[in-house]
């Protein structure tokens, strides 16, 4: 944990910091990225984890609208951008050691590729799993919707 | 993605798989470890984000009790035996494509060793962050007592 993290950890509320600090000091992985969480703002339910680069996290802070760093694509992904279901950004809390996003956000829609609402849908127990949510929509709906 | 995560994506509301089939195709990253979001189970409140190796997972199943893995300290880290601030578990979920998981938890006292009751207190705006929760107890008070 670097030094500004570190110095942090007492803080009483209302202590302000400058953002451009923080994100120098983050712990970014070896490819530059983060974990976020993304959490329906007034239901609390936990929708997705995905991964912000710097940049993307900048975006992010910028212009409202969340935006990614697709792993598998190599390139920023803004999420909704082939399935609509735009999510719009109500605040970001960095952790207490500076290595993971909490996206407090405001989803349409499905969150899931799968077109569940949340990503988290396979509840395990120590012998059986069991799905306990189904699809809002067929996902070739929500991928043809443009 | 591996076949198993992809022939469950249209999966119906109730359906079964072995848990263990699950661990075995999940997405383990190249230390054997995943990412675990704890979740307090009534409130919806994200407390923290660890790391779980499949030996960690088996154990918090068996036990109801979290244990994660230490990346620091290289060994599991049962929550709370230093703090005394013990997880209980109430639920897991993984997602969608097997690389995250999320624990709905009863979290007694602090889960951050900061002493407040969530890591993620750091909240960032475009130009400046503010630290928006306090401590609820001294660490030095947390970690003195056994």
């Amino acid at each position: 944990m670097t030094d500004l993290f570190k110095q942090l950890e007492p803080a009483t509320q209302g202590t302000r910091e400058a953002t451009s600090a923080l994100l120098d000091d983050a712990r970014w992985n070896d490819d530059g990225l983060i974990p976020a969480i993304a959490q329906q703002h007034e239901s609390g339910e936990v929708l997705m984890m995905a991964w912000m680069n710097r940049a993307a996290l900048e975006e992010t802070l910028a212009t409202g609208r969340v935006c990614y760093w697709s792993r598998s694509r190599g390139k920023p992904w803004r999420k909704g951008e082939s399935s609509g279901q735009v999510q719009r950004l109500v605040a970001v809390h960095l952790d207490c050691d500076g290595d993971t996003l909490l996206l407090s956000v405001d989803q349409q829609g499905p969150a899931c590729h799968t077109g569940r609402r949340s990503c988290f849908y396979i509840a395990l127990g120590q012998e059986a799993a069991e799905i306990d949510s189904a699809p809002l929509m067929d996902p070739a709906e929500l991928y043809g919707q443009r």
